[in-house]
């Protein structure tokens, strides 16, 4: 008789995560070795108030499997939560191991996060010490930031990029209509590191050519080279694309956004939560060059657009989910399914495992040298890693005009 | 011999005025009384200085008319210019008439909002006051606001209230991922009319049961009042969809947002440029009721996204780019090419012209009874009046995976 599984998903929502919760659903139906498939409602903190749903019974046809792939945020709810240090306190351990042996749960598949992976590297470290070998913990990851170590490039990021992309050859649509000088600023996610903004130079020369000014957070960024950057631009041309990462900060660390006090505070994990990168800009375009100026704030809406998916970015995140599943089956615990890439043109990846201890509380940043030297703009090679991430397009399903989603608490 | 026919876009860009311009190139093409289709360039300011370009060769096919049709924004370049008085100097008219003369133009569509039809109003008042019968001016109707008199609803504000839906409904997913008390507040565009904050309702009750909260400026607004809404709201939900006009104002006229100063000034037409409604509410939430609360202004990207385009609308914006061709040809001067709705259950219209003045400056508000007792919420005649607007998806197309436009300048 086989064991049941658990998945959950954790931290930030993406549009793509239920794509990988639909992988895991699927391979799991697959597996003799499996049994029931459980969802953990709000992560492992609902796991440790044994909130559970029976995925089996839930997500039963083809139909409800891929809805639920194209259902973006996280349909069995998410949680910030950080286990205990084990050294100070293993109560919560403990309480999960119970838990897991009541349900006769073997295989527990957690999507996340950064953060995340550091409750899969301490349980799976947990497990392992105290010689406790049926249960087997994986790592799914996710995160529209594309900052995890140990893949390629991340689940829901390719999603989140494409709808970027999107956003700026419409923008650009916009800033050709006037007849005036005109500079656009949209402010992208992004605590630690700039991909998600560097996603912007993927419209560039699409359907203009007006010049784009990007400005990511592995760079020192200077409001006077700014704004002299805008004024060189806007010499050649009427109109001036900019992308800007929430987190750009000057050369001593300060957030330009830290201008203002947010009042806002910390959150769990210690991160200060940013915002108003672009409405600083926007206010100094405006006094210092005096021009037409307009920032946009991209917020949630560039991690929840299930009406526009990169096709590329659903299939890989469910093809790791699905990886997840045969990864716990075959016992490789205190691991996370990945992908590597082995070449760009044609875009091929591989499927394989990562050591957690290679992804928890790490960080990927750009490379700085696919930044330009400038610091306002990427290189090609950027463009070649960004570009096949976006190809091909899903969306949800629409019922009278308005999108369709799964539903799983 | 036939003559030529000059097609112009005005005012605030939308994802459907590039349909109607289509339209019109599709029908002149078709009509024998009609020799080349030029375009304006920038309106009407660009056609007093002769910047045409022409059309029947730069939309030759059928896959760049479809294109065209599914391009935000406006492809041939608008403007903010108001014609002169007439009584107090009429140059500017004599000088549209002579371009017309020389470039044997005998028919003239201006696609625009209520103040493009003062255009049309006073070029084609001008001609009959001066016995002009070989230039026939009708408008073409747009605007995101759906605000213009004279007909059932707007092309463009299909495809924006579809957007701003879509919106709402991808939103619901990301406020039901957390367990905690959580407000969401969305600023829609909008000068004096509620009708895409509306839209939001669209997306109520269809895949969760999230209470909404919909402040249309057709009520006055008491930043009291929205609190102990949302505190009642809260009461019985950890969520709240909260979507605001951005002109809301006091029982005294005063914008919400004028609390901060713009320092941006007015605009050509005289209205003030809003904006900063919902950081308003979302600082006064906070502060208040001190829950997670977080505002997106939607900006340009509700009037732009030619990625999620309404059917009903783009099809219609077509239809009444044509409508306005044979109008022309038929001599009706002085109208605007127009739709009525004969049914809501199956939902028909009939396309006819309606005499300019009964549009021109005009606004059409929601009627005081499609808003609910508490002035928070819209009621069933409002859904009923939107729903069919909504209908039906299209999208811009793709070249490795980013959105491709068609250019016409």
């Amino acid at each position: 008789m086989g064991k049941n599984l658990l998945v959950a998903q954790s931290g930030g929502p993406t549009a793509a995560i239920n794509a990988t919760l639909a992988g895991v659903i699927r391979m799991a139906k697959e597996r003799e070795e499996i049994d029931t498939v459980y969802g953990g409602i709000h992560g492992i903190q609902g796991i440790l108030e044994e909130r559970f749903v029976n995925l089996s019974e839930l997500v039963k046809d083809e139909e409800t499997m891929s809805r639920l792939a194209r259902t973006p945020a996280a349909a069995l709810g998410s949680c910030r939560f950080k286990l205990n240090d084990i050294k100070e306190d293993d109560s919560q351990y403990r309480q999960i191991v119970d838990i897991f042996h009541r349900h006769n749960i073997g295989y527990f598949i957690y999507i996340g996060g950064n953060d995340s992976m550091d409750t899969v590297a301490k349980l799976s470290g947990y497990c392992k010490e105290n010689g406790i070998e049926d249960i087997v913990v994986v790592g799914g990851p996710k995160t529209i930031d594309n900052d995890l170590c140990g893949i390629d490039h991340c689940p829901g990021f390719g999603s989140a990029a494409k709808y970027i992309a999107t956003v700026f050859a419409e923008l650009e649509q916009e800033m050709l209509v006037y007849d005036t000088k005109n500079v656009i600023i949209v402010e992208m996610m992004g605590r630690h590191a700039g991909w998600l903004t560097s996603a912007a130079a993927l419209a560039q020369n699409r359907n203009s050519n007006l010049p784009y000014l990007i400005y990511l957070e592995e760079r020192p960024f200077s409001v006077d080279r700014f704004i002299a950057d805008v004024e060189e631009k806007l010499k050649t041309s009427n109109a001036v694309m900019v992308a800007v990462s929430e987190g750009v900060h000057d050369e001593d660390g300060v957030f330009i956004c830290e201008q203002i006090s947010s009042g806002k505070g910390l959150d769990v994990f210690g991160h200060a939560q940013l915002s108003g990168t672009g409405k600083i800009l926007e206010d100094q375009v405006s006094r210092r060059i005096g021009c037409k100026v307009r920032s946009i704030e991209l917020s949630l809406l560039q991690r929840c657009a299930g009406h526009i998916l990169s096709k590329t970015d659903i299939e890989e995140s469910r093809t790791l989910g699905s990886h997840a599943v045969t990864m716990a089956v075959e016992g490789k615990g205190g691991q996370m399914s990945s992908l590597r890439r082995v070449s760009d043109s044609p875009y091929q990846v591989v499927y394989e495992g990562v050591d957690i201890g290679k992804v928890a509380n790490l960080e990927k940043k750009i490379p700085q040298e696919w930044i330009n030297e400038a610091g306002n703009g990427v290189t090609q090679d950027l463009i070649t890693y960004l570009a096949p991430l976006v190809e091909g397009e899903l969306c949800c399903d629409y019922e009278k005009g308005i999108p369709c989603y799964v539903k799983l608490k």
